[in-house]
């Protein structure tokens, strides 16, 4: 069963998937990464066959699909939350709307190697990764039933990665969520009244100031938000103005890869390898060019509980003063 | 340092509170329930000059404030995330806002014995609790730099909280928190389209459906809601139109007590005591007679991780059919 539904009051839409179906004494065991062994790993090299057939494959010259010789390998995920099949079959229940689950959900798996991670990567493989995500992206949006497509990576089981290998996922939706429209709502309000793109802002004031600066080049900043939720929570946007990610150029593919690394270094060096989750915000497929909107990654390690206060309230507690994580970072050797 | 900063494109506020600083080392441990030994507890009779000076108990005739005697004892934070001293000095920095952290924040002890646990406790002193919440959500009311009164509670380290024995604590903040603009303003929208309250149309629904239903008496339900987040997620509603949480009858006060424990024993058996939040959604202090908006509780068992997609999208995927959810807790025998 793979059902949307929506909260009759703030209106956030839940996916109920029952694909990874959990009866309630499944609960009782804490769910930690379950496949740490390589042999028995879908996603190594030689087990191509235990996972669906490739959407994608960046692989040698003269290697067959489903085969060994590629270097990132995407797809579609063995339990979606999402299905593509069907349609929406919109209906009302009383006073409750929900529709069918209809969206796709895709791995893209981001090395051949077990144990490689994106902060030890070669600048070129994730560049390789950077591509996969975007010509997924675009194939995607072919597909005139989805409204937005969400990339995202998440590493280490806190951050609720289920197996190792490295991957990120992709997530096609008949819906563009919530939090992607209230991010284009206030962009759209800041635009309508100061006719500037509040990112721009950002990216020149973060510029001058530099004190929450953690890597900066040609094309790309990283740099700790003004008012992160979490500590040592990033952003990283490109310079130049840009609403849509696969707009990316071949250059800012080069230069994102380098700050993306770095960046995950000195997290990883100045917080022991913590968990994180990665996410690509970037704007609605039907409406790709926006003035008001700026496509940004969204970077956060995964080392503190969030409790009732924030659930109930919307309102992060931050710890760490955002300038003295940004100082931390900058320190890192790497 | 407490502060208040505001996200530019959001419009969330976060705190920024030093108070329990934590250097990036402080993060490499998983910090679990910090004190669990009775005698070293703040929170146990005997030990209340470990705390501030208490605003609120109900004690025995003859005893004397913060000595023993007590059975419901409020006192203010000790490491509070807002501080009560002090102005806003509401400013700009270029582009950003931000303000002094000014607020409230305070304990609500909620029984004198350590291993005591709301879902175990008499009716009669979870109804004192109640009653000491009201009583300080009013007193609270009466300074005008406050703007809205969360009332919530932590239960277990994975739910956020720092100390063992029972408690709930209080937050009055100078503004009005984002997710509850959400639902005011989502609230207010159905009742202008129906002119009726969504709240008072979700009890007519379930009552009438029953199959989410987990608790009910003449006063209160307890259900599973139709698109919660979290497997087992609860909302707690009076039958009745209200929209201010202080506006509660003593009766009212009476069968709460009786719902809440018998919802919080269920979903103890059902999940092994799992760790939760609970928290009082109520109408703002200023504004507390709304005809669109009805105080309710939410209650979320912390036994699924949030990862990146919810995080990117406010989407929530959900793997427990709500209707198998209430339908296993109403079997869970009492």
């Amino acid at each position: 069963m793979q059902e949307l539904r929506k909260d009759p009051v703030i209106g956030r839409w839940v996916i109920i998937s029952t694909e990874r179906a959990l009866r309630p004494q499944d609960y009782l065991v804490d769910k930690e990464i379950s496949v740490t062994d390589k042999t028995h790993c879908p996603f190594e090299p030689g087990n191509e066959k235990m996972t669906p057939h490739e959407v994608l494959s960046y692989r040698l010259p003269a290697t067959n699909k489903n085969e060994p010789g590629w270097w990132v390998r995407v797809i579609p995920n063995k339990y979606p939350v999402l299905r593509v099949e069907g349609n929406f079959n919109k209906r009302g229940v009383g006073m409750y709307d929900q529709m069918n689950g209809v969206g796709a959900h895709e791995i893209v798996i981001e090395s051949p190697s077990h144990s490689d991670e994106m902060s030890n990567m070669d600048e070129k493989q994730i560049e390789e990764i950077i591509w996969a995500w975007r010509d997924r992206l675009l194939d995607l949006s072919k597909d005139k039933r989805f409204k937005y497509i969400l990339i995202f990576k998440n590493k280490g089981s806190q951050a609720g990665a289920s197996l190792e290998h490295p991957h990120s996922q992709i997530i096609a939706l008949p819906i563009i969520p919530i939090r992607v429209t209230q991010e284009l709502s206030g962009a759209k309000q800041y635009y309508e009244y100061k006719d500037r793109c509040v990112f721009c802002d950002i990216v020149l004031q973060e510029l001058d100031e530099r004190e929450r600066l953690v890597e900066e080049n040609g094309e790309f900043i990283s740099l700790v938000p003004f008012a992160p939720r979490f500590p040592f929570e990033i952003s990283i946007l490109p310079k130049k103005h840009e609403s849509h990610f696969p707009e990316i150029t071949r250059s800012e593919v080069v230069s994102l890869a380098k700050v993306l690394k770095k960046t995950l270094l000195r997290l990883k060096n100045a917080l022991n390898d913590p968990p994180y989750n990665l996410i690509i915000h970037t704007s609605p497929i039907m409406e790709p060019l926006l003035s008001y909107y700026h496509w940004h990654i969204e970077l956060m390690p995964r080392i503190t509980k969030v409790a009732g206060f924030e659930w109930g309230s919307g309102i992060y507690i931050n710890p760490t003063i955002p300038e003295d994580a940004a100082s931390f970072l900058r320190e890192i050797e790497l």
